[in-house]
């Protein structure tokens, strides 16, 4: 533990000089990455996954691979992790608990805001700092990298510099160590909902013999009207924020008719129209409360008064 | 009819010379706009609407009201409607279809492709030349403006000066009649179902305390690997055109874990999962499948599979 105190006790910049060792648990395509960075950035750093195969590459690259979870864990003062979900991260952590004590833990994993906040108290009542990461733009060790922590304060003051120098931003969003996973579920709701909107829009495309590359060529033609680019960004956000859902261009009747008319021919050309009937449904509810005439955005209030029903 | 024959045996610049006269048939705020348009660029134009007060910006802009439908079809050699649905469209046109005869109707009403291929039959039987046509981007008379047309090639040709005046771009898709509204319904299906992500999205993180601004302010500076810009829509349809759906960075399970993710979220979080837990059930089904390690592009192949269930 002694190696901990001392560089607790120095400052960011005297860290930064020495460069922090580091352990990394996980050894999938993100966690290999991870320890890539790591090691090109000179942190000396011990790997440790299920199958040993796997840290191969990184050991030529300069990595140590530890003989047992217990010797990773007990190799640095700051342990990062990333795995498939949370229950391999406690089923990897839970026998070498009392070992992590005093040390810093980056759970870079992804999951829910609950069970980061859920893992925090077990890290807590194991004497563990511990910070929760979520990885939103992976170009990691490059400026466009972008994670965002949330967590001990303390934690990600001690390490910034170390994280940092995963990406290009390194944004601590608070002590509830939840925060991080709930930015990230948000922002991947919005991104897997395009998704599956884009999938589906080539699909109904296709059963009317358009390429794809036909319809993105318009699509692209679009785009400035479409919610992906800042601006149109911006616009939502406001309104969502003010709770202000003008309608006069287009509103929530209008949008429901023309959703009528994709499910029609999704229908007609026999695809499935799951996600687009669910969509009609939430407008449908707006319209019966006589909320029609808003504007789009008025669904978010739709969504959330669900909860009371 | 002579004033047609004449203006079909002249040339397209002749024609632009004179300035077609033009009758508008609906004046909902697309409507209007339209009218608006023509008139602007030179067009004699008369208009019609179900509730003559509608006309009364238009009259004092040079809009000449009509007195009846009748009169409005018999004013000018080009029709063009727009109206809330093709139903709309059917009890309008229906009692002056004899009236019609030797015109060309344009049709800017949105609906489906099956519907535009109906009018089309319905059109040819009385003798009309039709044109479908879908606004994309409505800034009409802007340089910006979208708007795609399908049909009576002869017709396109003979108003195309004339239908190039409401917008930027005039595109013709070809004679099948419903291909403005298949490209329509497609790139509507990407916009509502990019919405309803966007706006749910927003939901869950208001659940979490965040506030829309701070959600935005994130998935702006991700926006580069978000589906709405055009590098991202052109691999995506690339994949899709190839049939080649390479899972190497992200694939159906990681997808499906993430999903699983926001909807844990938005469940404990007590608001409506409907949208996601659809797209799960498409990325389930692929997984159930056998192509989980594929990209998530694949899932095309399965919405348009669910064809022969």
């Amino acid at each position: 533990m002694k190696n901990i105190k001392i560089n607790q006790a120095e400052g960011i910049s005297e860290r930064d000089k020495e460069r922090t060792s580091v352990t990394v648990l996980g050894l999938g395509p993100m966690g290999q990455s991870i320890a890539r960075t790591f090691l090109k950035n000179g942190h000396p750093t011990t790997v440790w996954n299920r199958t040993a195969e796997k840290a191969k590459n990184l050991v030529k690259q300069g990595a140590v691979l530890a003989g047992s979870i217990t010797d990773a864990v007990q190799a640095s003062p700051l342990i990062v992790i990333c795995v498939l979900d949370y229950d391999a991260v406690h089923a990897i952590l839970k026998p070498v608990e009392d070992d992590l004590n005093g040390r810093t833990l980056v759970n870079l994993t992804a999951d829910s805001p609950k069970r980061a906040r859920e893992t925090a108290i077990w890290a807590s009542e194991h004497g563990i700092d511990y910070l929760d990461g979520a990885i939103m733009i992976p170009s990691l060790g490059n400026p466009s990298a972008l994670i965002l922590y949330s967590g001990t304060e303390e934690a990600f003051k001690t390490y910034h510099t170390t994280l940092a120098s995963l990406g290009g931003t390194a944004d601590y969003l608070g002590s509830d160590p939840g925060r991080a996973a709930a930015y990230d579920v948000s922002l991947l709701d919005l991104f897997w909902t395009s998704m599956i909107g884009y999938i589906h829009a080539l699909a109904v495309a296709k059963t009317e013999n358009i390429a794809a590359k036909d319809i993105v060529g318009y699509a692209q033609r679009m785009v400035n009207i479409f919610p992906g680019v800042p601006e149109i960004m911006s616009l939502i956000a406001d309104e969502v924020d003010t709770g202000h859902y003008p309608g006069d261009e287009s509103n929530i009747i209008s949008a429901k008719v023309g959703i009528d008319h994709i499910i029609h021919t999704a229908q007609s050309n026999g695809i499935d129209v799951s996600v687009l009937s669910s969509t009609r449904a939430i407008a449908q509810k707006a319209i019966d409360d006589g909320q029609g005439t808003d504007g789009f955005t008025r669904l978010v209030e739709v969504l959330l008064h669900s909860k009371n029903h």
